[in-house]
């Protein structure tokens, strides 16, 4: 997995890593550690296992983590972080917004590809850490009704209420990333090309269809 | 709530109740089950707990389930049934099948706000039960495709890929559910006046949108 960029570190200011070695050693735990609870989920990972995974020492991992837990709540906003890394310079790309939604669709589904191991990790925090399932989908959806309310401003989409409609993008995605993604190994172009039609134009008849 | 009236019962055929008075032994046991894994989780429920708030004994229990493992996995089926239940008649009674998922998005929104525990329960069996949770997303999606591939073929909606697009309204209406439905309390009917919209229309601009 490529070093998370743009987003903030998933760790607490003060345990943020000054160093190009400390910023290795806290990118290869938490590479580590969505190995580690996707395969075997929160209750039967062990931290000793992460530490395995990642090639160094115990004392390393309580350096930036002071349990299960901490790390736990760390990859989930570090996942989170991931997802938009990668999603939203394709969406920046775009030459409008219809188009960008159909970019993020695309580059949504081919980073589910990657990190199959996402979905249980999210979905499990919902059990694990409340509050950072809540935030995870909060924060995505405040994200995405910006993009939709600006465009509407722009005059590239329909007005509508930004927030319903970013719940609606997100929910499609989201289960789009698990039949398609996750369980399914068909072509994502295909699955793009029809869901983005769906999404821009809904699944009214055209005047055109006689 | 009511007895699932449409449905298969949720047992194994050996077990489905032959006289009234199992059939509500049955499902006391099954809305007990609910109330005590949405309100605990699996790992924290317990057997003699569901019987208690059922008001059964535990013997009567083990007419119907072999273990936690065995109510909880019914629970799920139950729940799909109920939620089918609901919203099936509603659509249904729609004049066209436009008006059909308008009316099917507000029935689940409905369902939901009586019945917010469904999310817990649902989404805690794909760690308890992974089979359950894919049969019921599954099931779903493959009535959705089906009355939307109907509706193409009577020119009600536009021609295109039912299964994607039944697994992008199935993730809008959960996704619209889970924000609206158990964590806020919006009107239900300004929430489906955008997504029926958005699922019809899409984003783009109308022509007379100058």
């Amino acid at each position: 997995m490529p070093e998370t960029k743009n987003s903030p570190a998933p760790v607490a200011p003060s345990k943020v890593p000054k160093t190009e070695r400390g910023r290795r050693t806290l990118r290869a735990l938490l590479n580590a550690a969505a190995e580690e609870f996707g395969e075997k989920g929160f209750h039967d990972a062990a931290i000793s296992q992460i530490t395995a995974r990642a090639g160094v020492a115990t004392g390393s991992f309580y350096v930036y983590f002071d349990s299960k837990e901490a790390i736990f709540q760390a990859l989930v906003r570090d996942l989170s972080g991931q997802v938009k890394d990668f999603v939203a310079p394709r969406i920046a790309a775009a030459p409008d917004q219809l188009a960008a939604e159909r970019a993020g669709q695309l580059a949504y589904l081919e980073f589910v590809r990657q990190h199959k191991e996402i979905y249980r990790i999210i979905d499990e925090s919902e059990f694990v850490d409340p509050a950072a399932y809540r935030e995870h989908y909060t924060q995505s959806a405040t994200r995405i009704a910006a993009r939709l309310q600006a465009a509407a401003e722009r005059g590239e989409i329909s007005d509508g209420n930004a927030e319903v409609r970013a719940w609606a993008l997100m929910g499609m995605n989201v289960f789009l990333g698990l039949r398609f993604g996750v369980w399914g190994d068909e072509a994502p172009e295909d699955v793009v090309a029809e869901a983005s039609r769906l999404l821009s134009e809904g699944l009214a008849r055209r005047e055109n269809e006689a």
